[in-house]
């Protein structure tokens, strides 16, 4: 703290990210990150534009990158937004589109903008209910499949959110919708206040690449736009750009490692539910599980004593379940391993 | 423009970057761009990180680059701040310290985050004058050198500055430093107030990779990262990260390619002087001319058409001049050759 802080600053409660531990050999279960590698045709992108060219600034708009996502998902480039990250993504949603907003970041970025924010609780199956949310609102926000349960929400529930609150933005954070849901991209063109968020950092195995997007009417890209362009105009770097616009085009990699961490899910569900666990329909590339007679957070460290780190949040309803993320086969045996008899 | 645009959208100006012209035959001078690569030891360790390992997330802190930072100016690690380009680096700092406000993009932060900003003229020889600046107010922020003029101070003009306003934040803005001025940084550990912000964009010639730095004293530090952390946590990819500490590691390749802009520089300057330019004294690696009896916007486009690109601002009192970035002597030569005879 000290004199120069402005009160604003001194009021933030800052995200704290998921422990990124400098030590090789944990089996890091523990920030949803995808247990294959990108697409080597990404990885052959980027090495062909690690070059002198660095020296010149990326193209601020994107535009390789624009292409490649409208093309994979059938829409116009003006109905494209990029960033860094889609943390950056949703911190300009925030900013811009947004004067009521699950993911932890949410109640972040209204402290920053300050923003007034009512967090509809889920029901008690832990699961988002459309009908919660027609009430009078400056803007929606939720994640499909939610984040930490991992569940779904179906399509025509997303359309029903869409419907009762026609002038306000509904912004649908999709970080982890290839893993068992269904775009709601496709809704883009009825609906003008939607808006749809997505990442590379999970599906397309790039978290160290940071990139992210959003998708929807030209006019709320426009907004965004705006935003961006009086905040930092090149937020994807030459690599980022490039290796994102492979990742896109390589669909065979893409659908072959999604089904890969998919099938892995269920194997891990059905041991977990072996040994007594309760573990919630999961959708993303992470499971949500309790076990009705040990404590999430001493199963937490009786695990990470081996080894093997994995989430546990403090808030009070979710205070005894852990949220593990799929790795590899051998990763997640050494989960059940250390997990050992319950 | 829609009606879910908020009025604070509706109301942003944005930054206009530089053309980024799609063409590869164009002599680019406008966007003091680097002529010569980067460190071949940053592309090497760049290359080493393109694997798998994209898959993970990046540091969120990017120690590696902080503790290469450190070590090159002799500071601690809680003294230096990274950014996705100083551009983001600035936007935090009038974020969460400013509450006075040359580079273009000032006025536009100030708009993103509804600061009431006091442009202080520049001296009628286009020099900042320390003086003007001794004056109640709620920070200051400066390039030095300065842009577009490409004049700059000596450090006892900036220590004046700093003397005199004690109770505000005052920023260097230094993304030019190495083409022949002195940086700030010397004087973080005397002045708490003091920010040094630079870019890896120009002496590095990696605006490719979008890397920023800023340096002062820790509670500076602090109040940055608390911003970052309210916004995105990842602002550096792992590319980045590595690309970017190998570059300050590689003093020999910096200081050499440095030296090779300042003595293109000093031939450009002779060159344009020989055809009645008047040219202010540049400490970067761009001049600023005007020509008393051309005017600029016919010059920028008489060079254009021979398909060297300079920029050309439109504000009233530096609408007679041009902005020109140092290229290779080849760069340079064709924009002698395609100015002609005046």
């Amino acid at each position: 703290m000290s004199k120069f802080w402005s009160p604003f600053v001194k009021s933030l409660v800052p995200y704290v990210p998921g422990e990124q531990p400098k030590l090789a050999k944990l089996v890091k279960l523990n920030t949803n990150e995808n247990p294959y590698g990108p697409s080597p045709k990404a990885l052959a992108a980027m090495q062909g534009e690690l070059n002198d060219n660095l020296r010149l600034y990326p193209d601020p708009n994107g535009d390789l990158l624009k292409q490649a996502v409208a093309q994979y998902y059938g829409v116009q480039t003006a109905q494209v937004f990029l960033g860094n990250g889609s943390d950056e993504v949703l911190a300009h949603i925030f900013h811009g589109l947004f004067p009521d907003i699950s993911y932890s970041f949410y109640p972040v970025y209204c402290g920053l903008y300050g923003i007034a924010f009512d967090a509809v609780p889920l029901d008690e199956h832990f699961q988002i209910r459309a009908s919660d949310y027609a009430k009078p609102n400056g803007g929606i926000i939720f994640p499909n499949p939610n984040a930490p349960t991992g569940c779904v929400m179906a399509l025509d529930a997303v359309e029903q959110i869409l419907k009762a609150s026609p002038d306000s933005v509904v912004v649908v954070d999709e970080a982890y919708i290839d893993f068992g849901g269904e775009t709601a991209i496709s809704l883009v063109d009825r609906y003008p206040n939607l808006l749809v968020t997505q990442t590379l950092s999970k599906s397309r195995s790039l978290a160290g690449l940071r990139v992210g997007l959003a998708v929807g009417h030209p006019d709320l890209i426009e907004a965004l736009e705006r935003i961006k362009n009086s905040f930092n105009s090149y937020p994807l770097d030459r690599l980022a750009i490039v290796g994102a616009a492979a990742a896109f085009e390589d669909r065979e990699h893409f659908e072959k490692t999604c089904r890969l961490v998919i099938d892995s899910r269920e194997r891990v569900v059905a041991q977990l539910q072996a040994k007594g666990f309760e573990v919630l329909p999961s959708a993303a590339n992470f499971i949500f599980a309790r076990h009705p007679q040990h404590d999430a957070a001493a199963l937490a460290a009786k695990v990470r004593e081996q080894g093997v780190i994995v989430r546990h949040f403090k808030q009070e309803r979710i205070a005894q379940f852990l949220r593990i993320s799929i790795g590899t086969p051998e990763q997640n045996q050494a989960l059940i391993d250390a997990l050992g008899e319950l």
